[in-house]
């Protein structure tokens, strides 16, 4: 299975797009809510804390997906699939701070959990899209 | 649980957005991507056919969760969670010319595939959002 990001859709990961991440839930229900994201080019990063739902869902099903349109042509997408490889800790926020810059706040500040937070480490095994 | 759309994220679900909708693969493994939809007031409905990978998934677990944002305003979502409550055959893709007006296409016609068209309609158990 390829895990290469195609040329035409380099962009969905590459600019600051709100993408949504789904995970499975303890009981075995679908889950999904849209996050930021960095593509470091072989894994994705988001920045997460352990106190949420979607970090309890992950120690128990290390399974994510991940789909990105692009607003301007929402019918070019990708869908990223894989699982949790790593948990970074990031007690300062710092990740945060760097994904909220990106995601166009210059003067992005850490936020009030920064000590709960952690970057989830995505690795893909799959890559869908047109 | 609420299963009412707060006033607030309402439009989320009236305009012709792209959601993501996640289900669960056969191998406990989260599946995403976009998807046009429309909200009848009670369910979520969705065109699709039955000779695809998320029409296997959901024969095998019902479950579904939907997000939608605002691109606009990407921090403003809606999760909607729920089951695939009923699936009516749509074998001309009435359904499917309905959305793709809906979204802006004028002159949608049926797809090719029509004789495989289904409408999946979705039962909101828990509606979750900012």
């Amino acid at each position: 299975m390829s895990t290469e990001i195609p040329a035409h859709l380099e962009h969905l990961v590459t600019n600051p797009n709100f993408g949504s991440l789904a995970t499975v839930r303890p009981d075995g229900t679908a889950q999904v809510n849209p996050m930021w994201f960095e593509f470091d080019g072989t894994n994705v990063l988001f920045t997460h804390t352990t106190k949420r739902a979607k970090f309890r869902n992950l120690q128990h099903n290390p399974s994510m997906a991940f789909s990105i349109f692009d607003p301007e042509d929402p019918e070019s997408y990708i869908e990223l699939r894989g699982v949790l490889d790593e948990v970074r800790p990031d007690p300062t926020g710092a990740f945060y701070v760097h994904l909220g810059k990106r995601y166009g706040n210059a003067t992005q500040e850490a936020p009030p959990d920064s000590a709960d937070r952690v970057i989830l480490v995505m690795r893909i095994s799959k890559v869908i899209g047109r």
